[in-house]
C-alpha cells in the first residue's frame, strides 16, 4: 500500500543485494518512517521477538524470510545442523503466533529437497518469496469475500457503514493489503462509503499507531477510540460490523488474537453486531480442539503498559514516558482467545464459513 | 488514608482559614502529591469541570463545598439570584454525575431555610461539612457489607482473593475510604489476603494512575493491567469477584459508570464471576427506568485520548506526548451502563440488593 504516495511491502529481498532482506521498522510509527536492513538470523528473530515487524500473515512471511538467510548463513560443512537450529531460533520467538511455524515448516520441507546448497538456498529464496506473494494473494481474495458483507449493509442503511476493529490486521501485519482491513480497503476502492472505528488496542497501541496511520495514509475515514469505548457504541448502534484478524484458530473456531478481542466479541454478541474474524489459511492450527484451554497465550514484558512512547508536544521530540506509580506492578497477557459461540463467521481465501469444525473442514477436506 | 504516612482527605475548609476550601489536586497523580486551594465557584466550577477532583461521591461533597463558597460570594443584595445562579454554573459541570445535582439541591434546600445572610452561610458551611462527613460514613459501610463476600470467598480458597476493579472508585473518588476500594480495604485491615487487578482506565487513566497510587500507598499487593486482560483473567479463573463504582444509577439497577466497565461486565456473566456495584445512595436517579437509554453520556475531548502524561524515563521531567498519527479523529465517550442483567448486586450504605427496582425499593421503601 502507499505510504506518502509510494507503493510499498511490508517486507522484500532488495533487489540489488539479494542476500539483504528489507522491512519497514514498525515500532517508531506513526512519528517516523524507517526502512531495517536484515542479513542474519540473529537480526530477523530480534525482528519477531522485539516486534520490529508483528501481525499473523507477516510473521509467517517473516519466518520464511528468516529461514532463506539460515540457509545463505549456514555453515556449508555443517548444512543441515545450522538450518535445524536456525529454524529453532526462529520458532522460540513468538508462542501463539501459529504462522510462525507454519512458515517454518514449509521453509525446511523445501529445503530439505534441494540437491546442492546452492540449489537449497535457491530453492529457500523461491519459497521465501512466493510465501510474501501468496500471503498477498490471500489478502486480496478475503477482501473479495468480505466486502460482500458489507455491501449488504451499505444497500441497507443510510450513511456510512460504521465498522469496528481491533488492534492492527491492516496491510502492516501481512506482506501487504490486511486481512481484518481487506474488506475495507475493498470496499472503499468500489467507492461505499465507510467509516472505521479503530480500538487504541493498550498496551502496545497497534491500532492507534498503525491501523489509523495506515488508514489515514490510504484516506480511509475513521476515529480512533479507546479500547473501552465500543460496547457503549454498540449498544447504541453506531457499530454495524467487526472484522477482527487472528494470531491462532482451532480448526473448531476458537479464535487467538489480541488481548481484549473477546471483550469486544460478547458486546457484539450481546448487541446482534456481526463479529467476523480474517486471516489467512495458514494461521488455522490443525491439532488444537479447545483454543481457550490449549492456546499458549504470550505474556511480554510488564513495561509495555508502564511506559509508552509519544512525540512531545512542546518541542516534538520523541519521548518515553512513565505513565503508572513507581513500584507499582503490572501483568501484559498479549492474546486472548475468543470461543466459537461469539464468531458470527471465519473468512479466508478459501472463503466465508461458520466458526465450527464441521463447516470449516468442509472448506478444507484435505484435512478431515 | 495516608499519603507517605500522614492522614489526608480529599477535600476540606482550612481550620484557619474558612473561606478556603482545599483538594488534593488528582491531575499530577501519581507523579506529584499537590493541594489545592479555592475560594471561589468559579475555581470549584472549574476544579470538577477540568477534573481536578472527580468521583461520584467526591462530586457530591464538592458541589455541596461550592455551594458553601456559593453562600460566601453572593452578593448580600442578590442574594437569592446569586445562588441559583452558581448553582446552575455548577450543575453544568459533568452531565453524567448523579450525585453533583444531588449535592447540589441539598444545598438550595438546607441554604433556603436560613433567616439572615449570616445564618444561611453557617448552614452552607455545616451542610458541606456534614456532606463529607456521611460520604465517608457511607464509605465505611459499604466496605462492611461488601468485606463479607470477600470472606466467603477466602474461606473457600488457597491464596489470595482475586479482586478486580476499572477506574477509581478509591478513596481519591469520595471524601474518603472509598467504594469499590471500602471492602477491599477492610479485608486488608482484616488482615485477608487479596490481590487487586487494577484496570489500567484509558483514556484518562484513573487505575494506573490514582487506584494504584492509593493501594501502594496503603500497602495493598495489585497488579496493573490494560483494559483489555480481564477477559482472559476471567476465562482463566484468575479473578474471584469484581467491585465497581457508579456514576449514576437508575433506581431499576442500570448502572452508568466509567466506559468499559460494561465490557467487564459482559466478561463476569460469561465466566460466572460476581459483579458488584458500590456507590453511596445519593448515586441513585429515582427517575430514569431505563438506563441503557436515558442516562445521558458526557462526551469529553479529544485530546484525553490522543495525549497522555507521564515522567520522561530519561531525564524524569513531566511530559505531555501525542500517541497517535497526525490528523487521525478521536473520540471520547466518558461513560457507559451496565444493564441490570449483567449486575449480581449492589451495595450502598443500607446494604446489599439485587440489580432490580423491587428488590431496590424493598432498601429505599421512601421512595416506593
Amino acid at each position: 500500500m502507499n505510504v506518502n504516495g509510494k507503493a510499498y511491502k511490508t517486507i522484500w529481498i532488495n533487489k540489488d543485494d539479494e542476500k539483504l532482506v528489507q522491512i519497514i521498522d514498525q515500532r517508531p510509527l506513526p512519528f517516523e518512517f524507517v526502512i531495517e536492513d536484515i542479513r542474519t538470523v540473529d537480526e530477523m528473530a530480534r525482528a519477531i521477538r522485539e516486534m520490529h515487524l508483528r501481525g499473523a500473515g507477516l510473521i509467517g512471511v517473516a519466518a520464511a524470510m528468516g529461514m532463506y538467510l539460515a540457509a545463505l548463513n549456514a555453515d556449508p560443512d555443517n548444512f543441515d545442523a545450522d538450518i535445524k537450529r536456525f529454524a529453532e531460533q526462529l520458532n522460540a520467538t513468538r508462542p501463539t503466533a501459529a504462522n510462525l511455524k507454519w512458515g517454518i515448516d514449509r521453509q525446511l520441507s523445501a529445503i530439505s529437497a534441494g540437491n546442492s546448497i546452492t540449489e537449497k538456498i535457491a530453492i529457500a529464496k523461491n519459497t521465501a518469496e512466493n510465501t510474501a506473494e501468496e500471503d498477498e494473494v490471500s489478502a486480496r481474495k478475503i477482501g473479495e469475500y468480505g466486502v460482500k458483507l458489507i455491501e449488504e449493509i451499505a444497500s441497507e442503511k443510510d450513511g456510512p457503514v460504521n465498522i469496528l476493529t481491533h488492534c492492527n490486521a491492516g496491510w502492516l501485519a501481512f506482506a501487504d493489503f490486511g486481512s481484518a482491513t481487506a474488506p475495507i480497503y475493498t470496499a472503499f476502492e468500489k467507492g461505499i462509503d465507510v467509516h472505521v472505528w479503530v480500538d487504541e488496542t493498550r498496551p502496545r497501541n497497534q491500532g492507534a499507531r498503525l491501523t489509523a496511520w495506515e488508514l489515514k495514509q490510504h484516506g480511509v475515514p475513521h476515529t480512533i477510540i479507546a479500547d473501552n469505548t465500543g460496547g457503549h457504541l454498540m449498544q447504541h448502534n453506531m457499530v454495524d460490523i467487526i472484522f477482527v484478524g487472528a494470531d491462532r484458530v482451532s480448526y473448531t473456531g476458537d479464535v487467538a488474537n489480541k488481548i481484549g478481542t473477546y471483550l469486544k466479541a460478547l458486546a457484539a454478541k450481546d448487541n446482534g453486531v456481526p463479529f467476523y474474524v480474517t486471516f489467512p489459511s495458514s494461521t488455522f492450527d490443525w491439532e488444537i480442539e479447545d483454543g481457550v484451554a490449549d492456546i499458549p497465550i504470550e505474556q511480554r514484558d510488564a513495561a509495555e503498559v508502564t511506559c509508552i512512547r509519544g512525540r512531545d508536544v512542546e518541542d516534538g521530540s520523541l519521548r518515553v514516558v512513565n505513565i503508572t506509580p513507581e513500584g507499582s506492578p503490572a501483568a501484559n497477557y498479549a492474546f486472548d482467545v475468543t470461543p466459537r459461540k461469539l464468531i458470527t463467521g471465519l473468512i479466508s481465501e478459501r472463503g466465508i464459513c461458520a466458526a465450527d469444525k464441521y463447516e470449516v473442514l468442509k472448506l478444507y477436506p484435505e484435512k478431515k
